[in-house]
């Protein structure tokens, strides 16, 4: 055995985190793109059969009441907060992380008043943030402007509205300094809406510490919520009764079964909702989320640096010198859970080594991407993974 | 035996649609509450057992492409098409029914163009098509003109951008007259939107044949998808390359998996999808939606109105004139798949009711809705379900 392999084994040892690994259905694949989808927890199928057999099949529309489902955007939320530094009351679950980016951003321009008129976003963002941003911009008569993260405080000014930025850049698995440019827009007087996609589940997100203004991300990464289950929206607890949603749907509603023609918005979180929740992806995150129970933020942080540090040492000893390029940041502060290396034959290579048990993502032109899930990632695996991968990148593989 | 019990025995004798009923989870409860969340079909247990535990569990994100996720939203579009009378590739599954009522009502205003003002909607509509109009309204710089659906013609004008109206209306199952109501938006060279929630699956709608611009509906009630299923959207052909949608995001990009910062839209029905799709209750519906496989609408929308045909006579038969006033038209033009009744006490009347097996619902302040599917409801349930209901109203149940 080789001397990685022989600390991959003694890490493993000492992972408290380790037993977390039998809360998910796994198999003998490396599975490195839970920041993609993540992985099956065991819970899910057992309670999905019961929302649909006996919550929808028996009770049917009782269940609203009797089941909870009316209820769950914001209880599932309540559960989502601590992992993303929030008190109870400011998060709230449903419809798609675009959708929410939507609300948020309109929600910050009307919050920061018509005196500012330009909208700031991370230029280097996942694409579908800068739509909604355009989109944002384009029906509330404002500028937008696409900046570097780095460059944003450069930018700020009283003619920022609001700054839209990632947690961690979804391409290089660069974490942004949430702190320091959360207090750069309020410096300005602007407003802070984050993208938490690639950061919640799998470092400490701080919203509340750092007041942060509204936030957005996804659950079906780090938090294993499934395929394409509900995003989240946060409003920060003293930003809500201002909070003006652009999509003010019946379930916003102060009073939803009043059935009434004027809209009066809901106090609280719950103003974030739009319309009907998507129960069966809604509570199969909420079974989901249970692998949670017993888990610091923290010990998930740094099982994840160590994992993604052993990868990349593991890299380094097994690949050629210059057969990739590391684009994710080396600094612990500067990354978040994943390691993006850069390879013109970035396509073919991800491609064998899904062949050969091993499963990250290309991101195109020339970009191979693997993301470390603290809750059910080894350091063996790890080890596998940089193994096979040299073999590939060697052309023996 | 009663005349009418028997009548109902006669009636489900001759039932074309009698043998759809196997294909639903039903019990011993008349549920006649199908217009708010329809019963569960057969089919779905199993299909969602499979996506979760092997499409999820063991394929992970390979499922993306293998087990057809990606391209979700389109398949089952084109599934619901035949059921509202529109020719492939002009619908597409997705977000929650007020979004989708956000994205066809800002598009069809851009499709309207910078010379005209006003916004009309349905004053009799449910709540949240008047709450997202008034947003898109604000949102483009419009007027919203709240007006009851038949003074609708009367206010239509070269002013008018855009006219969101309901089908059905939720409320009393008045059944409005859309192609005579298109053809009037059209005549003021307006685009004619309508919301299918309470006819689609019941009724034939006729979206192409009428040339209804934008549609959107639930997929919840008389489609069976479960609770909180996907909505859908409506553009018609020849709308698609002009329709401009306030939320692009990277699902309608015409190159998604490009992560271009240019947001460029895609061809067809797909421009109207916006983040990550649903999986879970994506594929739920297209189980549930299989039960449609050989049945024609024009089969569905007779035995409709022979159900609510007799239930009203039993009504009128077994409970005291005078106790409850009609809401629904007895015209078969103007009627949906369900009835309105009014009485002071409904709301402890339907408690009741429920108690005693007939589940219909309460819509505050006074009145009983009692909806028809025509897959999974027969004749002597309608029997039994007046009976109860007057024997309620007797004070005697």
């Amino acid at each position: 055995m080789s001397e990685l392999a022989s600390r991959a084994e003694e890490l493993d040892a000492v992972d408290e985190l380790a037993a977390k690994r039998a809360e998910f259905v796994l198999d003998e694949v490396v599975y490195l793109d839970g920041n993609s989808l993540g992985a099956l927890p065991a819970a899910v199928p057992g309670r999905i059969a019961d929302v649909v057999a006996r919550q929808w099949g028996e009770l049917r529309i009782r269940s609203w009441e009797e089941s909870g489902w009316w209820t769950a955007p914001e209880r599932i939320g309540d559960r989502i907060a601590p992992l993303v530094g929030a008190a109870r009351g400011q998060v709230v679950v449903g419809d798609s992380t675009s959708v929410n980016v939507f609300k948020a951003l309109v929600g910050a321009v009307r919050l920061a008043g018509p005196g500012r008129d330009e909208i700031v976003v991370d230029a280097t963002t996942f694409p579908t943030d800068g739509y909604i941003a355009e989109s944002a911009a384009r029906l509330t008569g404002r500028t937008l402007r696409p900046v570097a993260p780095a460059e944003v405080p450069g930018v700020l000014g009283d003619r920022t509205a609001a700054v839209l930025l990632n947690h961690v850049d979804y391409r290089t698995g660069r974490l942004h300094d949430l702190p320091g440019l959360t207090a750069a827009v309020h410096a300005a007087g602007a407003y802070a809406v984050w993208d938490l996609c690639h950061s919640a589940g799998a470092l400490p997100v701080g919203l509340d510490e750092h007041g942060v203004d509204l936030a957005v991300g996804c659950t079906y990464k780090y938090l294993n919520g499934g395929p394409g289950a509900p995003a989240y929206l946060y409003v920060r607890r003293e930003l809500q009764d201002r909070f003006d949603s652009p999509l003010p749907g019946w379930n916003s509603h102060a009073e939803p079964f009043g059935m009434r023609a004027d809209y009066r918005p809901a106090p609280g979180a719950l103003r974030g909702r739009v319309g009907t929740p998507d129960i069966l992806s809604m509570l199969a995150l909420e079974a989901a989320l249970e692998v949670w129970d017993g888990v610091s933020v923290e010990a998930v942080r740094a099982k994840s640096l160590a994992l993604t540090d052993f990868f990349l040492e593991c890299v380094a000893e097994y690949v050629s010198a210059g057969r990739v390029e590391c684009l994710t940041p080396s600094a612990h502060a500067e990354r978040g859970s994943q390691v993006a290396l850069r390879c013109a034959d970035a396509g073919p290579v991800m491609a064998r080594l899904v062949e050969r048990g091993v499963v990250g993502d290309f991101r195109a032109p020339d970009v191979l991407r693997f993301g470390f899930t603290p809750l059910y990632v080894g350091f063996a695996e790890v080890e596998r993974a940089a193994r096979v991968l040299a073999e590939v990148l060697a052309g023996a593989g």
